[in-house]
């Protein structure tokens, strides 16, 4: 067997402890499994910086593009507040999206059945919520140019950011929310602002043609941007899958995500074409929540997003997708034995740490 | 007195018949209370297009510039979805804002107490909910240049939207919101995404120096436009006012408006600066909820919204602060004797129509 290449960034706050309960769970599958796991280690985000003065190293760039997958923690916090925007720790993220073509963001809402109640909705309209939120994530206004801050004199400023979409960038993501379609519920909700927005009327017209020439057996539906935020709040269980641009994307997905009750443990797949010879996606896997640098160090942090994270790495890089259902059960059986990190207590509930919560998930694995 | 100039645009859907509910609220005062409004109609959205081809015609614009305050229903309906897009029926709305520099919107997000439960959200998180969201709208992405769609050949398009903006425009509606602020819990929340966009990080700066500069007493914070949208849900009232750009006004003010299960109720008004001389500001009018073209001509459609925008009318075009009180006050009794139109019907209450409603806020006025 070849061995699967996985690089590990765990970053700043709780992406360390986090990262280290994923850790675990491969040495496992290693030791038990014969999973053939080789891992190496960088740094990215505030850390990087401190180190290397960029927010993550080229040497760094170089494995993450060579491995098979990148497991990604969180990045930044207060100390890195004030830093020039250029090597801020977000900026490793995206040089990460950017240079490994990682344009689709696979974004699952789903409420655990344990976790409905935590959720601001009434529990009737979270309960068995479902939705794959897909976010394209190497164009629009995150990397269109010109995205400058010009001195216009007079005390005068211009800040300028440029929305971008080609319509080969549109087709492909499309294509990515209509194949996921198919393995689902076969529904399309695809959202943008064609009623104020040039890329907007662009995306709308390739989607609608992408359906028509290959997916016309998959339900298609357009809602304006603003409206599907709206109908997330209102009525989330209409909603199968959701295709939309990188900003739209950051927007609506931390609201589904939010409305789920689940923050904590919500996992999110980044993926690139598959590779034209070997058929092989790069990919990194990363949890939807933050560095949440108020609680990092203190053992406290809910692990689960990043280990669903490694789930969806386990089926989507390496096509293990027992071992990817069997991790994910583990997650939800260790939910309904009422054990809980912090932020997720519930009454009744026993209340573990990151370590513990890490342990009781391989337990069941 | 001199005369108080109304233009009233009803528009299309549900427009005409809200709007005939507020002139019936015109009519009344200028009888009982001796006020003096003069009112001109014209045509806006896909009614002005079907009459004279634009979504707008040069001379309702100029009477528009002319009035005190524009009136506005609502536009659009499928009937115009395939119309061009210089003439579709937003481009009506987007050119009133913009010819008149109506760069303040002001979108109150409140829970009427008779309507918590109507949320989708848990009664406690809404009940006695009071935010005021202030959007830019004259700026942003929604009038950078270039804003276009390309042809590339080869079968590729390119659709691009410009996001810009200028210090003085930032520094404007900071102003707005901070001024905002002082009459009410005086508390400011500005939410961007300076993590990724330059417009982002000088809207940033130029909010927290005009703070500095002007407006130290109010407390102020900083967001970022997805967590923000994230906390909306999860805990709407940690808000008094919120300040954001156009397009996040657009997403956060239309998630915020759904949390209150008031949507039908909500009003909007669009705010130009004072005038040198007169101190006055141009204004436009409107409520928050679309043109429900599947409810039009039915006699159905909840006026609240439409009602309770004029009250703002009354408040920040005419300084009639009593009357837009009053207005308020008849629509909360109305509500809580539990006579409602059908978007909000709940059990035991009495169901009204259009007329009706309008007849029962009236005789409580
Ligand atoms: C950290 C930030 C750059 C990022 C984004 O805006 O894409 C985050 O909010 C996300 O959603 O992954
Ligand atoms: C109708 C449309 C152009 C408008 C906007 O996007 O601003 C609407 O959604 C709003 O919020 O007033």
């Amino acid at each position: 067997m070849t061995a699967r290449n996985l690089f590990l960034l765990p970053g700043d706050g709780i992406g360390p402890e986090a990262m280290g309960e994923v850790r675990k769970i491969i040495a496992y599958m290693n030791e038990a499994m014969n999973a053939g796991f080789v891992t190496d280690e960088g740094l990215v985000g505030g850390c990087a910086y401190d180190a290397h003065g960029a927010a993550i190293s080229e040497a760094d760039m170089q494995k993450a593009l060579a491995a098979d997958a990148v497991l990604f923690g969180a990045v930044g916090g207060p100390k890195w507040d004030s830093v020039p925007y250029e090597v801020r720790p977000e900026a490793g993220l995206l040089r990460l999206r950017k240079d490994l073509q990682l344009f689709a963001n696979l974004r699952p809402a789903i409420c655990y059945p344990a976790l409905a109640a935590a959720s601001s909705l009434k529990p009737e309209l979270v309960e068995g919520l479902d939705i794959l939120i897909i976010r394209e994530l190497t164009g629009g206004v995150y990397f269109g140019e010109p995205k400058e801050i010009i001195d216009l004199g007079n005390g005068q400023k211009r800040g300028i950011d440029t929305q971008v979409y080609d319509t080969y960038e549109i087709e492909r993501i499309a294509g990515v929310a209509f194949e996921m379609a198919r393995t689902r519920q076969n529904r399309v909700c695809s959202m943008e602002k064609r009623n104020v927005m040039k890329s907007g009327v662009l995306w709308n017209q390739v989607v609608t043609e992408t359906h028509k020439a290959k997916y016309s057996d998959v339900q298609l539906e357009h809602m304006l941007a603003d409206a599907g935020g709206m109908q997330l709040v209102r009525q989330p269980k209409q909603f199968d899958v959701i295709v939309t641009d990188n900003l739209f994307g950051d927007m609506l997905s931390d609201v589904a995500a939010m409305l789920t009750g689940s923050l904590g443990m919500l996992p999110s797949a980044s993926l690139g074409a598959p590779d034209g010879k070997t058929g092989k996606r790069k990919a990194l896997y990363e949890p939807v929540h933050g560095s949440a640098p108020d609680i990092a160090g203190k053992g406290i942090a809910n692990p689960i997003a990043m280990i669903a994270s490694f789930a969806m790495c386990l089926r989507y890089s390496f096509n293990l997708v027992k071992e990817a259902d069997d991790l994910e059960k583990a997650i939800a059986i260790v939910l309904d034995k009422g054990i809980r990190t912090g932020d997720i207590m519930a009454d009744g509930a026993r209340q573990v740490g990151t370590v513990e919560m890490g342990d009781t998930i391989l337990a069941e694995f």
